[in-house]
């Protein structure tokens, strides 16, 4: 019997120009972009091909972001954005990020985001993979929110 | 004596292609341009002009968001960021949005953000101005989180 | 017998934090997010109505983008974007653009943008409507480039 | 004696749902932010260092951008920006990028960019190193537009 195995990732960025505001630090809404890349490459190990998705199609969309910002990222700083898959319920599952600045070791930022899995455009919900129940079993919780 | 004031903000703004996606829906992250655009004509009701900010300064910046995506936009449509000062505490403050659609009275979004008071860019601690202590008493909270 | 008519736009922007990055002036790539505001509703103007196109349809899309940066813009700043269709060939047609400052009557960016009308998402190429020849005779020119 | 150096970049970037619009392409904006990466990547040889550019400084700013779409990106593709200094002026340099899309070997788009020296945020006029003369004399025009 193998262990359970929870699928993370690492995804490096630059802070570029455009990712910064005014008040020389990283602007709230890059951090997003920033995580959206990593969120995408996690769901391609999950079984939705980034080609394949988009137009018609069922996949993963968020439905909740929570996002604290903790410490001021600066331009050309070389981040790392580390996810992971958090938690499995029924008809949803949450990913959960940080940044981190290795060259410090400080975390910028803490994200949470909840996903559904939906028909698109329409938005009709979809179902999440048979085979999740028994594969993220050690990531299942009770409550169906 | 008057009844206490509570800042509010309705701000339009049409859909857009770039704040579309290939799923035909807005993207996640185009709301909260959106109601950044709210939050930041809020914030000069509150006496932070948005002129006199950027660069160095002492001026509120987002430490957490939560959004909520409830029902999917379109290119388009004409939308309306309705926003409102939501509680104060000793060092920080919520501001509550939703994002509605006048056409079907639809909320697409619902958002909560909490500000700090901050010089930027050192981030270094402000305080918020003197007088809210009496004049947003009604959404003053005991909890300093 | 009616003066020819030349259609025209202009849209009110304020430079918001997002729009700026770190080195204090307007982002060089926002400019085009502003532009694109205009000609949308330029577009609306010439026929085509923006919650009628994206996903399946006909309508234009830019093939040339030149923009020219003149003078720096800056937070809060109030501009306006200015617009015209300028010049129709056979299968394409040009619009020009600048973004004005009136506080100080500075001109920041001047812009053009030439578009073909398409069928997308296969990018077919469609035809300009039958009596542009006519309405828009001023604005011929003989080159098809 | 040595061939004389032009100095390159390739950045390979894959297309996320941020990048395209509900016309199922990439969104015509996109494309310059991912040109920009590229470029700042090629101003970190050229010795401008990103992590010391921002706030006040002396360093490249884009005073213009002539972009030709020619072929639409879609989401998941894996593309290759490849950028390479193309002119070199008195006191401005050009940059020449084209995107690539390796899997079925089409250019999507073509860039040129020309970029001027000033020091920021004041915008003051600055020079180009002294040694470029000499360095990339087989990339010099006698025209100082």
């Amino acid at each position: 019997m193998t262990a359970p195995h929870t699928p993370t990732i690492e995804t490096p960025v630059q802070v570029m120009f455009f990712d910064t505001d005014c008040a020389a630090v990283v602007h709230n809404i890059a951090y997003l972009r920033f995580i959206e890349t990593a969120r995408t490459l996690l769901a391609e190990q999950l079984g939705w091909k980034l080609s394949e998705m988009g137009g018609t199609g069922v996949f993963p969309v968020v439905v909740r972001t929570e996002i604290d910002y903790r410490r001021p990222g600066k331009l050309g700083d070389e981040l790392l954005v580390r996810g992971r898959l958090a938690r499995v319920e029924r008809a949803r599952f949450h990913v959960a990020f940080d940044i981190f600045r290795p060259s410090d070791e400080v975390v910028l930022v803490t994200c949470r985001q909840v996903l559904a899995v939906a028909a698109m455009p329409s938005g009709r919900p979809g179902r999440l993979p048979a085979d999740w129940a028994v594969r993220f079993a050690h990531l299942r919780s009770e409550k169906s929110s």
